[in-house]
This record gives structure tokens, C-alpha cells and sequence, in this order.
């Protein structure tokens, strides 16, 4: 259980920010791009721009379907595809990601990429609501931010 | 950086079973002590139900003191000890400990352990202000359990 102590990080994403300085981020680092990426397949995770390693992501992956996070099914226009989505279980995550993401906007000088300011006056305001909505979104097949699949 | 894949935890703690499900848990333990118990050395934080390592604990300390994250100064009652403290940047991290609480509260079925319905319920309607009052309480020295210290 290895935290990296290093100057430079591995992406400029608050979320990766926040788990780089507190903690182990693979795991979040998936339901993020869940979230906010809607990506859903493997060959989705391996392109994230933390270069995480095909055998972490295939680890990670089983450990979070194992633990009612992640839910697998085959993609239906690709049966040799699985499609990974967030049980109820992981999408109560959402408020601990939206959380880490206002704890990185306050305190991550390092980074070019910031959450859009009227997100984060609203969850300052209301981080329950917003939550909330967001989880509605993910809940439905949408994502924060659409465009961001890679 | 493992996450270890286990069918029994290291402590009933909610916070542990949180990290324990989806990451890295160590640095946010530490961090848990200060806040929930008033643990300010190294020796308190040995104590700790889940175990930790002597050489993971003073790499964890070293790393969220280099982090800006925890503070460090001796002991005015006996200097040879050190007493952590969380930096402001280190008492904004409560609002993800609350939502980590929070998730674990909801989804946490194995842990006999359970944070006061009071406090979940205010958590649940008011969070920030809930963060606030636990932030103006661990600044000023005191702690949400303090008489949990052992």
C-alpha cells in the first residue's frame, strides 16, 4: 500500500490531486471517469491520462465488481465487450468524489484544469442537491461532462 | 499501491471500511484519529485498531507533513515527543471524512459500530455546516470523541 511522495502528478485533474496527496487513487480514479467521462469499458479506463497498468485496471476492476461498487455486463452492440456501470452502492460515492473535487479547487495551486466556478458555488451552496442530480445523471447512462470519453 | 481484497477488516470503524472498500486507507486514518479522537503523537496513532506499521505510519506522517497537510512541533510538556496537528488545507479534508462516514453509514452491514442517527441525520440536511462546527472544534484543539483518545 504505496503512496507515491513525488513532486510532479500524474494528471492535472482535481480528483487526482486530492487521492495523490491523501491516498491510494485507482479505484476513485475509475468511478471518476464513470462519473464524469461516461466511459464504460476497459479499453476507456486504459486511456485515462494516469496511464494506469493493465493489470491494476483488471485488479481494481474485479475488486470494485466484487464489492457491489461496479456492476459488468457484455456491451450490447459487442457481446465480447463488458460495459462497467455503478451499482446504487457506487453511485453514493458521487458525494465523496464531489467532495474531493472542492477540496482540490481550494487547495491544488499546481493545476491548469479547474471545475467550472458555478458548480462549485452550487455545491458549496447545496452539495447535497448536486449530488443528487449528478447521481440522477449517472444513474440514467449520463455523464458530467459527455464530450470527455476518449 | 494495493488494495487489499479481503473478506474481513481491520477494524469495525466506519471510515476504515470506507477506504478499506475503495482505497488506499493509511493517511486518511491518521487524519480520521486527529479529528474523531484528539490523537496528536505518533505513540497515539501506533494504538490504532487497524494496525498500522511503524515504517508506514512515520512515511505517512513525513509524507502529509511534507503535503501541508499535518503540522508538526514538539510537545510543550515534553519535547522529545511530537505533536501533530492538521493544517488549515488538512481541516478542509473533514467534509470527506464526513462523506465517507456518511457513505459507510449507509452501506456498511458488517460493522457493529455505527456514528450517533443524530449526527448522520444533521449530516444528512446540513453537511457544510456540520464540516464547520467539526473543522472550529479540531482547530481549536478538541475533538468530535474525545474521550476516545487510548
Amino acid at each position: 500500500m504505496k503512496t507515491a511522495c513525488k513532486e510532479s502528478l500524474r494528471s492535472t485533474c482535481p480528483v487526482n490531486f486530492g487521492v495523490e496527496v491523501f491516498g491510494d487513487r485507482w479505484s476513485l480514479l475509475i468511478i471518476r471517469d464513470i462519473v464524469f467521462s461516461g466511459k464504460k469499458t476497459y479499453g476507456e479506463f486504459m486511456k485515462s491520462a494516469e496511464g494506469i497498468a493493465t493489470n491494476v485496471l483488471a485488479s481494481r476492476l474485479a475488486f470494485l465488481e466484487q464489492q457491489g461498487i461496479l456492476s459488468r455486463a457484455p456491451s450490447p452492440s459487442d457481446r465480447r465487450k463488458d460495459f462497467y456501470t455503478l451499482t446504487e452502492r457506487g453511485l453514493d460515492l458521487i458525494p465523496i468524489l464531489l467532495s474531493i473535487i472542492m477540496w482540490s479547487a481550494e487547495h491544488d495551486t499546481t493545476s491548469s484544469v479547474r471545475p467550472p466556478k458555478e458548480l462549485l458555488a452550487r455545491l458549496k451552496r447545496s452539495p447535497m442537491e448536486v449530488s443528487d442530480e449528478v447521481k440522477a445523471l449517472v444513474r440514467d447512462g449520463g455523464s458530467v461532462f459527455p464530450k470527455a470519453v476518449q
